[in-house]
């Protein structure tokens, strides 16, 4: 785990509720911890099977309590402070903190689901909260990139220890930024969601995979011609397929089925990548981009073929016009794009930071 | 076509561009056209394949040119008037109209792909205009029985006329309500996509379908433990596996590949129980619910064994909180549902409108 930056350090913390809180730095972490929040309520999520779409739906009931835009001093993420009201990380200071959601959708302590006239599973698994910095102010793109960095390397080490456990299928970290798309809590952070069964998106992902080298081939048969950003080991591209406006992808050239599997100069690459993008993205409308970006990594088994990657997917078609998903794509999963991708890659290129 | 109210009337009007028109009515419609719309642009919609979700994506960038929330008084839907600017309707009055948008993102008159260096397809098929009133304001839960019961006898025909064009694989009226699912234009109006191929969503309802008569069996199973509505014809009720806060699906008991096939006291029964639930879900916060509503009906080929019916996907989970559809949706294609489907059912039974 040598990266050009030095070793990747951990600290494990077990809340008083039992949810465990993992800080990770470029520095070791130290210090003792302060006031802790009350107790999380036991999480009982559960799966029903949807018979006519063929996927599980996860019922977590008790989120709909859950924190909904705090104002600043009530930040759950924000690092304790002697007098302020506790959140969830009670340190003074850290690099990244991951802690295990208080309301989660998957959970290792998933109880067995109610007795139901469908079919249903436990909703086995886990649902981390990824806090990029303790700063309550600021975005991935405007982390230094020693951070983002830091911040691969904590997807690597958190996909590593939650594929080991026997009930997970795949792992996926990603972000959702801003109101638009729902963002609830404004700090810098993302997620991880880990299923007991591999998603209905990664599904035809993985066949595709097994077919061929996908990513690879692409690249070589558009050249540069899609290609926002990149350097010898990583690439930013709008795909010729793109389904969202402005949509990017960033990969390692070499096919590499998660970040775990990086060279310390792909994971350098990667996250220079992955920050130019995102300023690329704030700047084109001069505003900040509401997007959701995915981390895709080999679901476990699939090490061989996967090519990791992550997608953004990002909500402005204009500078005050959102891509809704109505009908057609709700309703019938057919996406209508506005835009063409041959355009997107002009006006991205045109949007340097 | 003989229903309980009288024998739907349809006349068919072409407009300067070559858009037909088609006005429906239990009266025939009458009267002059009025001054015409600008000839639209010539559509030039294309599909092109993702690879890594095995399906097809449109691109009409022509859309991002389309109507954005116009004032009121040059409301493209509303009827004619002396001196008012043209719209879509050429016409005084009418009771229902279908037109051919103006921006189609499926056509007859798709051209071939340009060439690319993924695979394409034409986006033949249609994509319809269907305007419920020629009053401006209101809603479908807000219109008189007998329009209603017309709006299904206006899907059942339009269905049958374009299923019948060998291009088509699939036809799908749906109607997006609110701002908040991306709503344009306020006048009371639907659509019809006809799609060229059968989508992702429709494909596994296609097979569970040829496995079983699910809806049929899912009723029998549950009693009225889910019913939220019905006589003796037809049912509203929250599917235990629902997604969405408040989702409502409406169905005749009797299996029926498409409105086409409703007996007149079937299509008396559907209309009268998708006009309650309609109210019902906007008196849930006394307020319009935002929702996608979709009539699935057999693709070509498949009505011996679909069951038609119509799933109405609310957007708030709460007065003032929308549901999201964010990373985990999105990246995952699994939903998480925050409330589960037997509130919803306790809940809607409360909120009799």
């Amino acid at each position: 785990m040598e990266a050009a930056q030095g070793k990747l350090h951990r600290r494990l913390h077990v809340k008083p509720d039992g949810r465990r809180l993992w800080l990770y730095g470029w520095e070791p972490h130290r210090g003792e911890p302060l006031e802790e929040l009350p107790p999380a309520p036991a999480p009982a999520p559960h799966c029903r099977w949807h018979p006519l779409r063929s996927e599980w739906v996860v019922y977590a009931a008790h989120r709909q309590e859950r924190t909904f835009k705090p104002p600043a001093e009530f930040c759950p993420l924000c690092p304790a402070a002697p007098g302020a009201s506790p959140g969830e990380i009670p340190f003074a200071a850290f690099e990244i903190a991951v802690f295990e959601n208080r309301f989660p959708s998957f959970s290792p302590l998933a109880p067995e689901p109610p007795p139901l006239p469908v079919e249903t599973s436990r909703a086995a698994g886990a649902c981390e909260v990824i806090v990029y910095s303790a700063e309550h102010a600021g975005s991935l793109a405007a982390l230094p990139e020693e951070r983002v960095r830091l911040l691969v390397e904590v997807w690597a080490d958190r996909c590593r220890e939650i594929l080991a456990r026997p009930e997970v299928a795949f792992a996926m970290p990603f972000e959702n930024r801003g109101e638009q798309v729902g963002v609830t809590l404004h700090h810098p952070h993302g997620q991880l969601y880990a299923f007991p069964f591999v998603p209905p998106v990664v599904k035809p992902m993985v066949e595709a995979f097994r077919r061929e080298s996908l990513l690879e081939r692409l690249m070589d048969r558009t050249g540069s011609a899609y290609e926002v950003d990149g350097d010898a080991n990583a690439t930013a591209f709008v795909p010729p397929f793109a389904r969202f406006p402005f949509e990017l992808w960033i990969a390692t050239r070499r096919r590499a089925p998660g970040p775990w599997a990086f060279e310390a100069a792909e994971t350098a690459s990667f996250a220079a990548v992955l920050r130019r993008s995102l300023a690329r993205l704030d700047a084109l409308f001069a505003r900040p981009m509401p997007y959701i970006a995915l981390l895709y990594a080999a679901p476990k088994g699939e090490e061989a073929h996967f090519h990791t990657h992550l997608q953004i997917l990002p909500f402005l078609r204009a500078a005050e016009r959102l891509k809704y998903l109505a009908g057609c794509e709700q309703g019938a999963g057919t996406f209508l794009a506005d835009m063409l991708p041959e355009t997107m890659v002009e006006r991205l290129k045109a949007a340097a930071p």
